[in-house]
């Protein structure tokens, strides 16, 4: 029998050394596969295409045809290393220096995804896996524009009749050391364009001109001016944040007739994507009177993602034992931070977060401790066996 | 002896037939020069240059040698005609329809070029040109840049030592009817560009950055919510007015390190360009608290032009009665507006202006009344008799 993939170590050095700057396959799914197949996994590597975006290989490997269904999701593609100059080893080495493993995805994630693997390989050798079902969604557009990524891959593997009852993402979610944080839901994200239009005029006559510049600070004010609310028990509050305002007029003598400002709001699950366009709308028709010659509208951007929370239960309780089992500390439940590909898992089974520590990601030496590549694979090997226990 | 160019009309439609639109010379002062020299005007036309912009071409015509001396500044350029279908003559035509003559230029400003050639040709046949000098500063360069234009044909005459007592602008004053205004000053320009600097970041980890756009209303508010003055007995109140604001980040995800604010100001003379950048500055400093953690700056745009008033004494007396005369309507002493080539006039002597009506300038089927151009005429006649009599 071929000697499973035991040591998250090695696992992680085989898929460093992979160039999968997103969205290239860079050889990464290639090297999974090769790993999975001797465990009994059969693996599928649809591509995805969309118009305007490029193609991307994914990978859906699937163990077991019955019992209890646990996925697990995760991304090979890694941001770019930029200067290599910066780093102290080449980034797709995957050199280890006092303990620790260089190289870009390192914890981001292709760590995480090393981790698992083993964890898996464990619990097949001991034969403890042969009571139920387990498949990995992985994806080559995480870093990308996210379009023909997880999303996609999770309707194709609904499409072949692949029904999950939870999910773990293994992206890096403790901020400090293994055991700081699982996170169990994330807020929620809108984009949109504010556009002021006026009238246009030449500076010296501004009464025959109409400024949109004059009332762009009341319009900002109007939706930055008052918290969109206090946050919740599981929730930070909401929070706007303007991120380009431009008018884009090289005259200096004249008045430009609109302006445009683009925001995105990271909203908790006091709102809706559609209520707090509503509530958007509303204090922009509030914050300019239609007498004073002005209109303001929006324009909405996609994807918009609602926020989620997976409630306590089986999943929440695995995942947390396992963690205060292997590292000694209770870990904080948290919905903090930017969005994963848990906003699209969450719309099939319950879903759950936890991974390596993310402090060196997207920089130069990019890196994760030996030790970290241990532990997270006895946390995920001791997760995995109780959560199929508790689903018994 | 050659026919003088007494017709203003006349004048108007061989200037016209130029296609000078700014920077080109387009035979217009070739033209020009053609009606002069008979009248023993002596021409030069030198060309000037400055890197980055292009060369023009410009016309001193100085007639006598002792007396006060009056200068006439005039621009032989125009704007382009953008689209000919929207004209009903071709707007290079000079055609007369209805008792108006069509064309670029008819009043901004070739209109009072030839209106003004006229009125000496009239007075130099009646001998009434003897007393005193006359010289015309011409430029092609005032719709452009204005930089190789009447400043350094000021600085140019002025090196060949001619000293005038006093100059007319021959712009379109008149906003509606002949007669309506007589422009004795401008407001002073200064346009900056405000730069408000934070820190880069997530948009999700909004407390690990500092979004320069969440105090741009404040900032912005800073400068235009209390108005710079109440006006004067001769101006206007300065005011400011916001030209672009542009941060330029196209990635919904990111807060922007910095943003910027364009503004220019119309100023009166309770300001200089110093007194009036000081406060500003004043402004800004006092608008974001640096321990916030944000750095205001301003970066101030070449040229500044000062306010400036032309007293009344015997140049405005003598320009308001022959208007009066002539119109039979008591014009408006005014300094509103925009800039003209007058901001660089006041540095070497006493300037007003005074032209045709302006209404259709800049405009598809730009044209003037025949009869406005022979008021005209008879207007800077007796302008030009009653100024050499006041200083006889």
């Amino acid at each position: 029998m071929t000697r499973l993939p035991t040591d998250p170590a090695a696992n992680l050095s085989a898929l460093i050394r992979c160039v999968s700057v997103t969205p290239a396959e860079g050889g990464a799914l290639t090297a999974l596969q090769a790993m999975l197949e001797p465990m009994g996994f059969s693996v599928e590597r649809p591509v995805f295409r969309q118009e305007g975006t490029p193609d991307v290989e994914n990978m859906l490997a699937v163990r077991g045809t019955r019992g209890p269904h646990l996925a697990f999701n995760g991304h090979t593609d890694v941001v770019p290393p930029g200067d290599e100059g910066d780093w102290r080893h080449p980034p797709f080495s995957a050199a280890v220096e006092d303990g620790e493993m260089f190289g870009r995805g390192a914890v981001d994630m292709k760590g995480g995804i090393a981790c698992f693997v083993a964890a898996l390989a464990r619990l097949v050798e001991k034969g403890a896996l042969e009571e139920g079902r387990v498949s990995l969604l992985i994806t080559g557009d995480e870093e990308g524009v996210a379009i023909n990524g997880t999303v996609k891959l999770l309707a194709h593997a609904a499409e072949r009749g692949h029904r999950f009852d939870a999910c773990l993402v293994g992206e890096p979610t403790n901020p400090d050391a293994l055991g700081d944080i699982i996170k169990i839901g994330r807020r929620g994200s809108l984009s949109g364009l504010v556009t002021i239009t006026g009238a246009q005029g030449h500076v010296a006559y501004p009464h025959r001109a109409r400024n949109p510049m004059r009332v762009l600070p009341a319009v900002m004010e109007a939706l930055q001016g008052v918290p969109l609310d206090e946050g919740t028990a599981d929730f930070q509050p909401s929070n706007l944040e303007w991120t380009s305002v431009d008018t884009g007029n090289r005259a200096a003598n004249v008045i430009a007739a609109r302006v445009s400002a683009a925001f995105n709001v990271r909203f908790n699950d006091v709102w809706t994507g559609e209520t707090l366009r509503a509530e958007i709308e509303r204090r922009l028709a509030a914050s300019v009177a239609q007498a004073d010659g002005f209109t303001v509208g929006v324009e909405w951007k996609e994807p918009v993602a609602d926020a989620f929370l997976t409630a306590e239960g089986p999943l929440t309780r695995a995942l947390a034992g396992a963690v205060e089992e292997e590292t000694g500390r209770r870990p904080e439940l948290s919905t903090s931070g930017g969005t994963s590909d848990a906003r699209f898992v969450k719309d099939f089974c319950p879903v759950v977060e936890f991974g390596l520590v993310g402090r060196t990601m997207h920089m130069a030496n990019e890196r994760v401790a030996l030790s970290d590549l241990e532990s997270l694979t006895r946390v995920y090997e001791t997760f995995i066996a109780r959560w199929f226990a508790a689903n018994a």
